[in-house]
């Protein structure tokens, strides 16, 4: 395999440091592994930006508000790796636990309001887990360029709002969300859902898309965009909604009246799997 | 004047990058101006172990706890530049409020365990504010080393557990508190003193050498080495102690029974005035 497979921060520095001294600019593509056609997106529009691209493969347990959720969660590094040398990458970061936190961490990154909403409400302590190891990484790789999907608007967001506010040299790229033929947005937890289980999991996009027709079409009541997408989780029996939101694209908190562009967010359960997905409405395609 | 004002961001970083670019290490000595011979000394480190020095003045709003602490806090900049080019700085960052806090801030630094006591206890979220402000300048500058007073011994491990939580690729630098020679640790405030209240301010250096005598001669008690300072206290009148503590030297957590080395740190008011000072006892010279 020619990617090459760095463990320690030390050994990812010095890497980063002689492509640099090589006149590379330093894209980072930080995930948690279980990699999809998603993140090979964030793989190849990075290639195609960056002279030298790492993956950062890390599962971050202070993200993790369920344990349960923590142990369950798909960890295939074999196939990673394949996965990112057809890709293009020059080098994963496959750090261990001890090699990220070799104590008990003290300092966190505190997120502000643009974490309090929908997963922030849902999730305790996820943002503030995924601020600080994106902080973490960010300080290791040291990059010009990360690249997030836009999947995890809100944690994009939650991204930005770090990288301006504590002046982060670098610029954060937003890769546009891939979907099955049928719309479910990729995810590494699809692995989890049965084949019936799977046939429901697009409820959530059919929920999305209608209220963003409804928005098209004129309404202006998140109310109604709400309903509208009660109706739609109504008709598929084992889909438990979590939470459905418009919400200002930029602050992330909830709207009650519609003044586009708005972000339509949404969170569903089937059975032990939880999914999020979400689109923007009203940019000026649509408008 | 030969010392470079840079009052913007970009501006400072196109000056780090030259600087870089022609193999010099870069050194960052983050002050809040009324420079004195403490800062001094920094600067000549920074300046003896860099090829590039970099002193940022920002009277930060974060990191105060008290509005009208911060209205009155000096404001010497003129005299400061001349400091700074005496003591051989390259650059002088000086940036406005709108520059360092162009909106809302919404993330901080969660500073942890380490800010729990003394200063943490006494000034709500000055430290929050204290580790959010480096975090700017270590991000803005990018230096290679970070220079700090011990006077301050507490916002330095602050800083520190940052550091190294956060992986910050940057070595901190810790350097010896500079004192008048009565013993009174040199500190901006101190200009706020009347001639009378500067007589009795040595108090609080005589109350930490007169614990930190009593720990040489052998006492293991805590509680001992306080009923010490506050009989120095008592014989100074309009000296009001605020806390007075014996610490792990690491954690900075308050111990009752000493091992050594331990750190003995004090606040004390005269008048409208707050000082603070510390010393390390029971390194290998003394013990």
């Amino acid at each position: 395999m020619n990617v090459v497979v760095s463990n320690t921060i030390a050994d990812l520095r010095r890497r980063v440091r002689e492509a640099r001294q090589s006149g590379a600019s330093i894209a980072v593509v930080p995930t948690m592994g279980a990699l999809h056609e998603g993140h090979g997106r964030l793989i190849e529009r990075a290639r195609a930006e960056c002279g030298f691209v790492v993956v950062t493969i890390f599962v971050n347990p202070t993200q993790f508000n369920e344990p349960a959720d923590y142990a369950r969660y798909p960890r295939t590094l074999e196939a990673d790796l394949t996965f990112c040398e057809a890709r293009g990458a020059d080098v994963v970061f496959a750090p261990s636990l001890e090699e990220m936190y070799p104590r008990e961490q003290q300092a966190f990154i505190e997120t502000g309001k643009v974490a309090q909403f929908m997963e922030g409400r849902f999730r305790p302590g996820h943002f503030r887990g995924v601020a600080t190891v994106v902080a973490k990484l960010l300080n290791i790789v040291g990059p010009d360029k990360a690249y997030f999907g836009q999947k995890d608007a809100q944690q994009v967001a939650v991204v930005r709002h770090m990288v301006e506010d504590l002046n982060f040299p670098v610029e954060i790229v937003e890769v546009p969300t891939v979907r099955e033929s049928d719309g479910l947005a990729l995810s590494s937890r699809n692995a989890r859902l049965s084949a019936e289980e799977r046939r429901v999991a697009v409820a959530l996009y059919e929920a999305l898309t209608a209220g963003g027709d409804l928005i098209a079409g004129g309404e202006r009541r998140s109310i109604e965009v709400k309903r509208c997408a009660a109706e739609v989780f109504a008709r598929c029996p084992g889909v438990r909604p979590e939470y459905f939101e418009v919400a200002d694209p930029v602050r992330f908190t909830p709207v009650e009246r519609i003044e586009c562009p708005v972000r339509i967010l949404g969170a569903i359960w089937i059975g032990q799997t939880r999914l999020i997905d979400n689109v923007l409405v009203g940019t000026e395609a649509q408008d």
